[in-house]
C-alpha cells in the first residue's frame, strides 16, 4: 500500500514550516524539511544555501531569463538538474515511508504516487509581516515587500515545474489561515485527518 | 458582542450547502439558505427563482451588456438593486443572532461586522459531477460543462460586488476538499472551529 504522506504548502512566513515538524512530532513520523535539503545537497553536490533558494524560489530579476543563463550540468540547466535531484528524492522518500514533508512540490511530485494530504497554510499579510520580524529576525524595514518578493517566486516556479496555480484552494485537499487558528490548532486539525 | 457566524462559500455541486445545513443543526444554530432566498423575495419583491440565479451568478452571455439592459428599480439595475436588499438583510442577520449563511457574498459582507468563520468548500470536478447527476437529477449530459459555466458564473459575480477573487484560498479561514473528507467530516471539522 502507498505511503500516507502530508505535504506542507505555505505562504513565507505563515508557520507553515512549524506546522510540519510539529504535525510530524504529534504523529510520530519523519519530517521533511531541512532534512530533504541536506539529502539533496548530498545527492546533487550542490551548496544547500543554492538549494534553499532555487529548489523553491525562481530567481530574482527575470527568472527565464536566469534560468536560460545557469550552467548546465549533464545538459540541463542547474535549476533544472536540481529539480530532477529533488523529484527524484521526493520520489523515494513516498516509496519508503510516512511522512510530513514540507514544501518542494512534494504534492505535485506525488500526487499518484502515495496517500497524500495536501495541505496549504497562509496568513494575513500583517500577520506574517510581525512573525518574520520577530521569530526569523528579518529586519522591520519593509516585510511586506520582501513577502510579496517571496510569494511572488514561489509561485513562478511551482508554476514552471508543475503547470499549476500556487496557493489556489482547489490543488489542496485543506487550507488554513494560520493567524486565525494558531499553530498548534492547526497540528491538531491537520493530525486529525491523517 | 458581534454575533459569531459561518459563511460558507462553495463550488457548484460540492455539497457546501449541505455541509451548510448540517453544521447549524450540530450548533444548534439557524442556517440561512434558502430562508434567505425567502426573506430577500419578501422584501425586495421579486421572484424566488429571479433571486436564486441572479442574486449569486452573473447572467449568461455577457453579463455587463445584460446587466445594464435590465430595467431598473429606483435608479439602479434590477440586479443592483437585488444586490442592495441582500446585503441589507445578510447586514441584519449579522447584527440579530449567531447562524450560517451560505452562499451570497456574506464573507464579503460582513466582513468587518460580525465575528466570522469563512469557509470555501470545493471537490474534484469528477466528484462534483457525479453529485449533480446523482443528487440534483441533472442530465448526465456534459455535467462538466454545467459546472464549469456555474463556476465562471459564480465567480464573476463575486468579483464584480465584492473586487475579490472567488475561490482563492487567502480568502476564507479554512478551506476544505469535500470529496477527501466527505459530507459528515466537514461538518466536524467546521463545527469544532466555531
Amino acid at each position: 500500500m502507498a505511503h500516507r504522506i502530508v505535504t506542507i504548502s505555505r505562504e513565507f512566513g505563515s508557520g507553515g514550516r512549524t506546522i510540519g515538524r510539529k504535525t510530524a512530532e504529534k504523529l510520530g513520523i519523519p519530517c521533511y524539511d531541512n532534512e530533504l535539503l541536506e539529502k539533496i545537497a548530498e545527492e546533487s553536490g550542490l551548496a544547500k544555501e543554492y538549494i534553499a533558494e532555487r529548489g523553491e524560489y525562481t530567481p530574482r530579476g527575470g527568472w527565464l531569463a536566469t534560468a536560460f543563463a545557469d550552467r548546465s550540468v549533464n545538459g540541463l540547466s542547474v535549476q533544472d538538474y536540481l529539480w530532477t535531484v529533488q523529484r527524484r528524492l521526493i520520489l523515494q522518500i513516498g516509496e519508503s515511508e510516512d511522512c510530513v514533508i514540507v514544501g518542494r512540490c512534494a504534492d505535485y511530485i506525488l500526487e499518484e504516487k502515495a496517500d497524500l494530504l495536501k495541505v496549504f497554510i497562509y496568513a494575513p499579510m500583517a500577520a506574517r509581516a510581525e512573525r518574520i520580524v520577530t521569530l526569523y529576525g528579518e529586519t522591520s524595514d519593509s516585510p511586506e515587500k520582501r513577502l510579496r518578493d517571496k510569494d511572488k517566486r514561489r509561485a513562478a516556479y511551482y508554476q514552471f515545474y508543475t503547470d499549476m496555480e500556487w496557493g489556489k484552494a482547489q490543488h489542496y485537499h485543506i487550507a488554513l489561515d494560520s493567524a486565525r487558528f494558531g499553530i498548534d490548532r492547526c497540528v491538531d486539525i491537520i493530525s486529525s485527518l491523517f
